[in-house]
């Protein structure tokens, strides 16, 4: 028989003190998303194959693991020879399930929702640091919600999640920067670009931070577009340093291509996100935050921490989205936290991980001890843990010595040996 | 484009409500296991297809939902055209996944081993009441412990465990059966059954509680079986009403089919799990317990309630299983938790379900309310938050009434309504 000790290919076993790190941080992650009126759910892992190569969801799509049709289905799919042989397949993200989930359920939900999502998602990517094959995705949606107090909550709501987390690793400071999709596509019309030029124009924008303005000018000059143009619309961005006020980056776009209202929106958002946040926790406009996805259609953000070159959150409002999904236009915006990318750095930042409660006693007891003494100790340990206490109960190994070091390991730092008299 | 609104067939989506009832049990399950020292793990959802399929699930093989391989090894795979689509599988249980755990992570892990697993599993089954194609597994298993504190700590644990959960509604008495693979073997063997006809003997005395021993007498002679031999076999059985005690049971057994050492381990087991349960618990020796699967080894499991016909735990010894995986022997014992049916039971009981928090503010504001009163209304959310208030801050709607009745519905009691002065 065939056995393969190892895991699948790009997926993880994870250890005791993974569990407990993963646990720790979810624990708080729930209960800080539900002090803001946040709902738990969960759509199954599988969705509809249908459903998932629609076209919403970019490369995800190339990514999707598929699940094979069964018994007749399967039979007739290989006789037609079709190459149709899923009829479901994996999640790849939590917002495909979203849009089903919120199609099929509206009616017993509150108006607007607030969602929270956690669970896992499956991408056949190419392995590499970091990256999973199955990893957990942690998303807050509002649904039904068209004003920008879906934004304040959401980056509110996260800021504070955020601060608790990092508090217990001593990182106070972080960055949550703030832009819209409607600002960015005004700045490249007002400088000249056409609208079918915009998502080249953004994908070229949303080098800033590697590759700086002159890497940006190279890139678009380099596709072809004009220098005039280019220097126009680089112009606005080359007064970027430290803080930007959106009003004032705003002010040279005319209102042909830009409603005022957009600007004081995100004004609201900042200042009212800001009412709501700790001490450390900066919340600014950002004209050179992109994010990849096409389907945003207004307010974006994304969250940064010092030190670390990857954004550990990211989201924005998607008014279109949901609607293509279901037929039925449903104002959404969300915030997907970067799970996996929080545990690194806590592990990164804490040394000995999250131990098992202080309060603790490991009992080894030797083979020859007889029953009534193993009664005694077995209602001591009741005592013991209906006081809270965690309490194992194992026989006493040859290696007493290795057995104590492994249990040191996981945290035990009581150690109760019973022998018989 | 062809959306499809419901879920796959045979998944759940979970609504608000579930998911409160689901986490409450859930985190009710990780407190109580963990005081008893048991570790949670995680395996990825996906297994290798070899490792899914190796004889060892039984039935539930038939049932799994196949993974199709991707790029070239499936366009090989269709080229070659036998069948081979699929690499990877989901699993159908946690135990084969724990084999292989194991057996991948012995090294950075305690003996014994106390692991804690929480998870789906998938199976293609045909959907019924109370039976789905996606379900959470709760497992707790220890490896690396051959003697009798295994099945004790997995008793106690577990009993305690169901305790806590169901004073909740009231429920304190339930029961937990044992018997051991070793004395249903030996009564068979004792009375003159060939020892490859037990399998085929305990299909039938599993039925016991639904058509009896005349119902099983009628079965095995219907099975071919020699009359006398049934009832020499039935007998003893036949004593059987209300607690039997296992050394009267297993008296009439000769040495030859039974060693004196499982009775007395059969005794101490019971002995020393009574000694760590609470009032109500019943903790007692059942001769016609059988447990399906046939990996068993020693010593069964299984509890039930008063007024259910399902057991709602079950597990056993099954020392033999991981060895056939991995080549290597290590003695194992596990008790598998019914979540699925504690959910159902709880939601029988529990009128209400489990609602948000009693300290909770919806704050509903009209939309002509300026910023600058709606930032002292953050501040004082903000507040009411850092003191554990759950508050949700939204747009009111024009349909209040619904607003609020959707809202009381989820458990909010405190409404306050922001007009603009």
């Amino acid at each position: 028989m065939k056995f393969i000790k190892t895991p699948v290919k790009g997926m993880n076993d994870m250890l005791p003190s993974d569990m407990r790190m993963r646990e720790h941080v979810l624990s708080m992650i729930k209960k800080s998303y539900a002090l803001y009126g946040f709902m738990q759910i969960e759509t199954p892992c599988m969705e509809h194959i249908e459903n998932l190569t629609s076209k919403q969801g970019g490369d995800n799509e190339k990514l999707i693991f598929k699940v094979m049709k069964r018994g007749a289905d399967l039979a007739r799919a290989i006789e037609k020879g079709d190459g149709e042989y899923a009829d479901n397949g994996l999640r790849y993200d939590l917002t495909v399930p979203l849009a089903r989930y919120y199609a099929n359920n509206k009616e017993k939900l509150p108006t607007p929702f607030k969602a929270l999502q956690i669970g896992s998602v499956w991408r056949a990517d190419n392995p590499q640091k970091g990256r999973f094959r199955q990893f957990t995705q942690c998303d807050i949606d509002i649904l039904g919600d068209d004003s920008n107090l879906a934004e304040i909550e959401l980056v509110a709501a996260t800021s504070e999640m955020l601060t608790q987390i990092f508090a217990e690793v001593g990182i106070s400071n972080f960055t949550v920067h703030i832009n819209d999709r409607r600002i960015l596509k005004a700045a490249a019309m007002a400088a000249g670009f056409a609208e079918d030029d915009i998502p080249s124009v953004l994908i070229s924008l949303d080098k800033f931070d590697k590759i700086g303005l002159d890497g940006i000018r190279e890139d678009l000059v380099g596709n072809g577009f004009d220098a005039e143009i280019v220097d126009r619309y680089l112009a606005s961005y080359g007064a970027i340093s430290g803080a930007v006020d959106c009003a004032e980056f705003c002010k040279s776009i005319s209102e042909e291509y830009l409603d005022p209202a957009v600007v004081t929106g995100i004004g609201d958002i900042i200042s009212g996100a800001r009412s709501m946040v700790s001490e450390g926790v900066e919340i600014s406009f950002d004209p050179t935050l992109v994010r990849g996805m096409g389907y945003y259609t207004g307010p974006i953000f994304e969250v940064s921490i010092d030190g670390y070159n990857f954004s550990i959150a990211g989201g924005g409002r998607y008014d279109k989205m949901i609607g293509r999904f279901s037929g039925q236009d449903v104002s959404a915006s969300g915030f997907s936290i970067g799970f996996e990318r929080i545990i690194t750095i806590l592990k990164d930042k804490m040394e000995k991980g999250i131990q098992i409660s202080e309060n603790n006693r490991a009992i080894l007891i030797d083979k020859n001890v007889a029953l009534e003494k193993k009664l005694e100790i077995f209602k001591e340990a009741k005592q013991l843990r209906s006081e809270g206490v965690t309490v194992t109960i194992q026989p006493m190994r040859k290696n007493i010595k290795q057995q104590i070091e492994k249990l040191e390991a996981e945290g035990y730092t009581n150690f109760q040996k019973v022998y018989n008299d």
